[in-house]
């Protein structure tokens, strides 16, 4: 058996010898568009056993059923850091939740601030998002996407212990370039990216008093938010994360 | 008058009292789409004179005529790093190229590698991507995009100093977590994201041969060559760049 090109997120436990039986949905996509065919590899994992080769054994319209054969991949865990961003436009919202995943993101948190047009995301639609993005870069989990929440509450309930990297863009164009990750601590902590109209007074105000807030300056332009989002992530992770 | 919020990349020499005649799809822009109307203030920039506010002074259909009152930026150089990519699918050059511009790449250099499909790009578009970026991140110049070159012969007459960024995806899922930039010179430097199928063995071999090539692996996760480039900049950006 040849080591597999596709890779699938499932739900199913993995093991060795272990069946895996496909949904209709994924029998469509590995057998219908993939052109999948028995005996051929794919690449399983669900976030909790690792990353399995499969065999193909049963190849249907309406289903199907993988054998575990070996392990390829323990078990990762993502590195422990949130990315709350305010949803924009639904193509460059995607494109966040696609990019947070790629570049590791344990959770992703949609947030409503004082410039946010969204009442409401959908929320299934950007999971599946977040579980392509795993199944292209060759994650073993995938980063839960929460529900829409309003940035006030989320810090009036801020976990005991989570530090927030809170993306700046009022920094910008000043002269005292600054990466607040310098020294940081390692541990879980949480990165705010601001929404396109940048965030109100008041919310700065509150966000640079919190203490476990680290106000970073993403280099002199304005980004846009998906950049901002990519850009503060690799600074994270190449600081205090997988990169490091 | 107010400080701008439109801003807007014009040939035009620009300096206190200077006329700046708009063509007819800027006019089209900022008094059709935009609805400005004569006494409005917008931001200029060439490239050459820094940023200006101007005022409206004839707004026309086919035309209209601005005049600058003060500078309010002087003109900044962008670092002096290219960004080499290989062209890849229409709507992710697309955002490669604005990705590069809104990171302060200098030039951004489309590739042929021996993976690429690509064949020709659309150079005036891609141009037209980078002149938006550069309007929207707040920017005085436009990095140049240009032509498509085989990756084979611009390293062939590599230009004499420049250093250049290896961002190597084999590197990635290894043990030996590395950043190439720990320690590296300022000066000309180039930064070459790879295909989305990878480099080629007799690629790869040669990239790693070159003397003035730095390997950087950037994460444990394979990425997509839009999300590659924006984290490739920051890592530049952050060690050697604007943003240090």
């Amino acid at each position: 058996m040849e080591t597999a090109k596709i890779r699938l997120c499932v739900e199913h436990p993995l093991g060795e010898g272990q069946t895996v039986p496909l949904d209709r949905d994924q029998a469509h996509y590995l057998f219908g568009v993939m052109r999948q065919v028995a005996g051929a590899a794919i690449a399983l994992f669900n976030g909790r056993d690792g990353e399995w080769q499969a065999e193909v054994v049963d190849a249907g319209k309406r289903g199907g059923i993988l054998v575990c054969r070996t392990q390829s991949k323990p078990q990762g865990g993502p590195a422990d850091v949130w990315l709350l961003f305010a949803p924009i436009k639904k193509a460059r919202t995607d494109f966040i939740v696609e990019k947070a995943a790629e570049m590791g993101a344990a959770r992703i948190l949609p947030v409503q601030t004082d410039f946010t047009n969204a009442e409401r995301i959908r929320r299934d639609r950007l999971q599946a998002h977040a579980v392509e993005a795993a199944e292209q870069c060759g994650n073993t989990y995938v980063p839960e996407v929460a529900d829409l929440t309003k940035l006030d509450r989320l810090l009036a309930d801020w976990p005991e212990g989570r530090r927030l990297m809170f993306c700046d863009e009022a920094l910008a164009d000043t002269d005292a370039a600054q990466n607040g990750l310098t020294g940081a601590p390692r541990g879980p902590w949480a990165i705010l990216i601001g929404p396109e109209g940048g965030f109100s007074e008041a919310e700065r105000t509150r966000l640079r008093s919190l203490p476990f807030a680290h106000s970073v300056q993403l280099g002199p332009r304005i980004l846009r938010a998906d950049t901002a989002a990519v850009a503060a992530l690799t600074l994270w992770q190449a600081a205090l994360g997988d990169w490091s």
